[in-house]
């Protein structure tokens, strides 16, 4: 199946899940998360095939979220690290988390909870206004074209879709 | 290409991207923030193969994310509105628009912005802690085994995945 990458799709979405819209990149983002870095490691958490697992580390090095870093020279070795772009990913990353959490856990709870550090206690990240602070609901919120909106707008022309 | 869908995965994450984690799937979900209901809007609007349409729909129903309604008899026509649960996907689909934007989008800015309509602000989504308020960064948070962890952990077995 060719790969598409919508890069050429006038929309923030579209774009990020051509970089990251793979679900073994995606459970490759939750174990550099979980601090998880070496090849070995991350293959043996996820249960991927090595070749699969090349692709998807390379993939997200070339795109500058993963940096690739020897760290033993016979046989060479590499751990992979997330760079500030790969951080930023964090947020996609803790709101599927969340959803999961809300309707595809166990009934005895999450898998995982979060400590947030600053301030030492239990955390359910909360996606707020940047503005006025509130939780932000989808009813509450009103789309309408950016700066950076072509006038084909978020729509795709179908021979760019794969 | 076989579907795993993760369900016996202890990882909220994982489980999640079973249920959304295909990029059709995600982007069908843009189109149902944006107010887009009904089939031949949704396919003209992603360049989509109406078979492919149909699958992604019919999941995303089965798993309770969109309701669908006959709006019209003769021809027999369906819309898909969100359910609640559904609705739940805005923060993993913000998030994600969120990054395009800081990362993919063209030097003139976002193709959409957003409009907290609760405050009549222009707003850029947030994840804040739930206890004081603070944006969460990465470095300072720390996960740990929650209630429904099970001893394997976040550990999945090499048998279960595609």
């Amino acid at each position: 199946m060719p790969r598409a990458d919508y890069s050429d799709w006038n929309c923030s979405i579209a774009r990020t899940l051509g970089v990251i819209g793979d679900r073994w990149t995606m459970l490759v983002l939750r174990e550099a998360f979980f601090g998880v870095r070496r090849f070995d490691e991350i293959q043996r958490n996820l249960g991927v095939a090595r070749n699969v697992l090349t692709d998807r580390l390379g993939r997200l090095a070339e795109h500058g979220i993963l940096e690739r870093r020897r760290y033993q020279d016979r046989p060479e070795r590499f751990e992979y690290r997330l760079t500030e772009k790969g951080l930023d990913l964090y947020g996609p990353i803790v709101a599927l988390m969340r959803w999961g959490d809300m309707h595809m856990a166990d009934p005895s709870g999450p898998p995982v909870v979060l400590t947030h550090l600053t301030c030492g206690h239990r955390t359910v990240p909360a996606h707020v206004c940047s503005h006025c602070g509130e939780e932000l609901k989808p009813r509450e919120m009103r789309p309408e074209p950016g700066p950076g909106a072509t006038p084909r707008g978020r729509i795709a022309a179908a021979d760019t879709a794969a």
